[in-house]
């Protein structure tokens, strides 16, 4: 153990046990997690060398590998808990991706969404048992967010009882789908429908797409991988070339809408079926930002403990790089960020559970504030988090550019959740248009609930901004629930501007469209002030329910800096709207540098306390003994650059050039 | 042609050639620039596939293959200009960096500087035909920054008269200098002089690392890459341990320090000689911020000019996404960026050969404001960059993560800038040390010249930031040298803020480093409020020289967007120093929106004029003729995992998963 990172341990003022319990929701579930992480870690088929040394076929080669044994073993031990699966492929996947994923993510799920009885009888035991290994197939090369934009067609041919699957255009292919490329031999393909002359909109169709028993694609199909990508090298995104592939009328996926044999088209009762998923799906990458960003910060600031350099004071030894003023204020703020992304992550799934009920009972009421808030929060926290990643990794100095640090891997396969399952500017507009609605609602008088009740008091302040500048702040800098009521002034002054700012475009003779289009800008800026406020909230609401003195203590100075930062950060929205005064925001500055030197001998112990395994981290730097330079060398002596000693282009290229000169 | 692109380019408001001609310093230029360029892309020998497409392996071969061809081709042309040298490069490497960079710029320059006329008889012509082919190898695996705290030692033993080289630590192993990996066969070291019982500090000794025959590593030499990273997949960064590896007396380099033959250490005359190629290179830097930042921008919009998503108005078709205000408040500010960094980095240019020439008639007065400039700069440009080059890649949704887009590739090459040749954070650092030093240089009375000589105004106008709220604010918004005051006033108070935050830590007893510590988030939001300000300076003075109209005119909304859009982003700086009121805030955002209208037509034109060629971009979504779908497929087909229709993985993995459940 390198003995700069026992200090650390030491010197922490907390029970580090008892914050990984509260991470974890208790202490039982902190056990369970263990037990399911260390059967993978003791399991000699998941040894395996680090992927940055293969090539991408081989990468895919090895991730197939380990996916199939994965539902081997998962079968074999019964784990069928979605967070206990969910435990396990963490820990196989290390800091990659898997090609099964879409095909347990999406073709399962949506086989049980979409079939009728008889189809989900004859194609999930076909799924169950990876006969039939599927994929989801929606997006096409030219056509992402807008659905219905889509031009794949599907027209049903009477005569035959068959679908015609066509890609008229280049734009058309299908193109992105994970496992699509060589893993899987069904898709389930969204196209266009038409029957009897008429276009009846995008529908489901399951498309055989390779021979079940050579895997060779099928007739019509072209098929195959979209080639390589920042990141996401041991899955095969693929795409998909339909040239009148023919599948039989059964394979429309009929639960809610259906084609007659004769071709008559049968309605959906409700067009708002995916509506559930995606909200889950969103909500679930609220998590998953917290957990790209704990690792990153248990990275950097495990590294920044051991790594010593320069000096503070001439002639004394070089400080651990720590203690920098500059590295605290990189490194803390993101630290108290991943907490909070956690205690958000958190409270997204209960709220999900909680309104699912709701909905099971036939209560959709509150459907909507869900879907701006998970909207709107999955674009917030991969933001924050993909900037910060990067922040972690530039910390780390010249050795974070290195794939032993983790980090590039980290970003690069954390990244594609800013654009998938809803672009973040399109997200940041859907909250937005929640939040008009709601402040025009309370305009009228309606009294709001829920989270966007703040918008009630915005009507009764109504806020001026012009002339709010002199107004006195009653803002109390130092208490927690006084920041939280600033950040929900300053949400409902930017709800409240861009409300405005649509309304004055109109009131010169634009269309509603354009206006709002014209007020974009604004609107994505109270979108984001509203997450903020959220974030800040809920971090807040969780300190209540934190019982360990010690552990509260440096909780609420993490949360106090998680606002604070915020509020410096985005000082010119505080001050315009006269939130805070210009020596508060001075105090604030003061204030930050204080908390920074607080959080300093607890650094460590924080990060520890995500308790993230070093077989998952994968990071040289961030290796829980601190032992860094020895495994650097020994990582880079196995680097296959090093199989020989002297490269072929010495012989090839180097020998004869001396030559020519 | 993509017809979409077509008309963008027939809509422009002024001749994009003559633009071209203004980035490149004039006809004469661009034409010469292109004819070099011309030389690269109709050579067969340059013909290549997707650097993306290979393994590692394969990825070094091709490049050590390509810098050999062009060392050979350079003097065959006789190009010898580095001008010239630096146009034919930078086509060969595409978005690629080469092996022999460090042997062409740091090895023989060092070669040039550090030898006494002997020695440089004898090596210069090895290095020159490349029978010795060189790195320079400072860096060491715990040893970055702070140069005194290299650990390798150069023991001189009178007896055999020779050094005797020994890295005693793993900490000390040479770490990341390109070419050392596999390629070179010699290597500066940088090592802690030992002669006769005394440490002299750091000196420079040329070793043999590699026999010039079979190209193995020589005794005692344990010489390796150290492995993959985060982009430079071409270059083989290395690690050299040295053990007790012995070198004659001949091969320290002994222009100004000198072991004679008995051990008497012979000091050098003065310590701060290699001051010049640092400051060179980092102004390099500054240009090459500009570079990596016009391609993207490149991409990014002809990309959002082709690209059709969603709707505005419902029935109509979609609209290209350029038209969407949230895309153009993405693009047009980083066009923006990019045309100021561009000017930026022709000033760099400029001021560095102007004071090189005063150095050269011994006049080294302006040499540290170079410094300061060039450090703060380097940070500056690179920071802004690194996060552009990124929210250009997202702004093309999924596209952008492909590596067919050039973007992750632009990206990954580009940010080691931020940490090579002086850690951001510390260049921001050293140019704050100039700027406290002259504004207390300024408060005692001393007239300040230069770049820095506002703060002797600052000195006259006694900021009082929680004063100055109130105070009314006299700046034409849409004047931009009246910005260019305000960028002016805003540095002033930041710098007199970090100075006073240091005098009130002294005044709390610390010592004078703990002070600085203690104050360098402050001396760090100094600098880059001063570097923002040398920034629209140097955007408003390359104006002045811009004769044609139309030109002109457009130049100047990007000037204008550039100014406003820093106000807006840092708005609390700016009314916290009561120079902007809040209503003058407003009113930037509403200018803001006009500025991305007027803009939208010149679009495409404006990175047009950047005359970046397609086989330089080698993006398929920023082509030239905007036919991004047709060549994306053509792409993706050509990528090696679809080179068989049925991966090995299916007989090995996927068919026995299926016996098994």
């Amino acid at each position: 153990m390198n003995p700069d990172i026992t200090r650390e341990r030491q010197n922490a003022s907390f029970d580090v046990e008892k914050l990984t319990y509260i991470l974890d929701g208790g202490p039982e579930k902190t056990k369970r997690r263990r037990q399911i992480e260390a059967l993978v870690f003791s399991d000699p088929d998941f040894n395996e060398d680090d992927p940055n040394f293969l090539s991408r076929s081989e990468r895919y080669d090895q991730a197939v590998r380990k996916s199939a044994q994965m539902i081997l073993k998962l079968r074999e031990y019964g784990i069928a808990d979605p967070e206990e699966i969910y435990h396990y492929k963490s820990m196989v996947k290390g800091n990659q991706q898997e090609p099964f994923g879409l095909h347990v993510v999406m073709f399962i799920p949506s086989l049980r969404r979409l079939c009728d009885p008889q189809q989900a009888k004859k194609w999930l035991p076909l799924a169950d048992s990876f006969q039939v290994l599927g994929t989801y197939a929606q997006t096409e090369m030219g056509h992402g967010t807008h659905l219905r934009g889509l031009e794949t067609t599907a027209t049903y041919d009477p005569a035959t009882q068959e679908f015609v699957l066509n890609s008229p255009t280049v734009s058309s292919i299908k193109w992105w789908p994970g496992g699509l490329g060589k893993t899987s031999n069904h898709a389930i393909v969204l196209a266009q429908l038409y029957s009897l002359g008429n276009c009846h909109g995008l529908h489901a169709f399951i498309v055989p797409i390779r021979d079940m028993t050579t895997h060779q694609p099928l007739p019509g199909i072209v098929v195959g991988d979209i080639g390589p990508k920042f990141g996401f090298n041991e899955v095969d995104n693929g795409f998909l070339k339909l040239e009148n592939v023919r599948i039989p009328r059964e394979n429309m996926m009929m639960k809610y809408s259906k084609v007659e044999p004769d071709g008559t088209y049968v309605k959906p009762p409700s067009s708002k079926l995916t509506y559930g998923t995606m909200v889950f799906v969103r909500s679930m990458i609220v998590g998953e930002s917290a957990r790209a960003l704990s690792k990153s910060c248990t990275i950097a600031i495990r590294y920044s403990a051991v790594r010593h350099q320069s000096e503070i004071r001439p002639g004394e030894p070089e400080p651990q790089i720590l203690d920098y003023q500059t590295q605290q204020y990189k490194l803390f703020p993101l630290l108290s960020m991943a907490y909070a992304f956690t205690f958000v992550g958190q409270y997204m799934t209960e709220i999900y559970h909680r309104i699912s009920e709701d909905i099971n009972q036939g209560d959709f009421s509150q459907l909507p504030e869900l879907h701006a808030l998970s909207a709107g929060l999955k674009a917030f926290t991969t933001w924050e988090t993909n900037s910060a990643i990067e922040v972690c990794r530039m910390s780390c100095g010249g050795h974070g550019y290195s794939r032993s640090s983790a980090l590039p891997d980290i970003y690069v396969e954390f990244t594609p959740t800013c654009t998938y399952e809803g672009e973040n500017t399109v997200m940041m507009l859907q909250t937005a248009r929640y939040l008009v609605k709601s402040y025009r609602q309370a305009e009228k008088g309606q009294q709001l609930s829920g989270i966007v009740s703040y918008l009630n008091e915005s009507q009764n302040r109504r806020v001026q901004p012009q002339a709010v500048a002199s107004r006195r702040p009653l803002v109390d800098i130092n208490d927690l629930s006084s920041l939280v009521e600033v950040y929900q002034q300053r949400a409902a002054t930017l709800v409240e501007m861009a409300a405005k700012s649509i309304q004055q475009e109109l009131q010169r003779r634009k269309s509603q469209e354009d206006a709002w289009n014209n007020s974009a800008i604004d609107l994505v800026r109270a979108s984001d002030a509203h997450c903020h406020y959220v974030v800040v909230k809920v971090f807040n609401d969780k300190l209540k329910g934190v019982g360990d003195t010690a552990i509260h203590s440096v909780l609420s100075t993490l949360a106090l800096l998680y606002a604070m930062h915020g509020i410096t950060k985005n000082s010119g929205d505080f001050l315009q709207a006269g939130l805070v005064s210009v020596p508060q925001v001075l105090q604030i500055s003061v204030r930050i540098k204080e908390l920074l030197s607080q959080l300093r001998p607890n650094a460590v112990a924080l990060v520890d306390a995500f308790d993230i395994h070093d077989k998952k981290l994968n990071s040289v730097l961030g290796r829980y003994d601190g032992n860094v330079y020895e495994n650097m060398f020994e990582w880079a002596r196995r680097s296959p650059l090093n199989a020989a000693e002297v490269h072929e282009s010495f012989q090839k290229y180097l020998k004869p050039l001396r030559s020519k000169l």
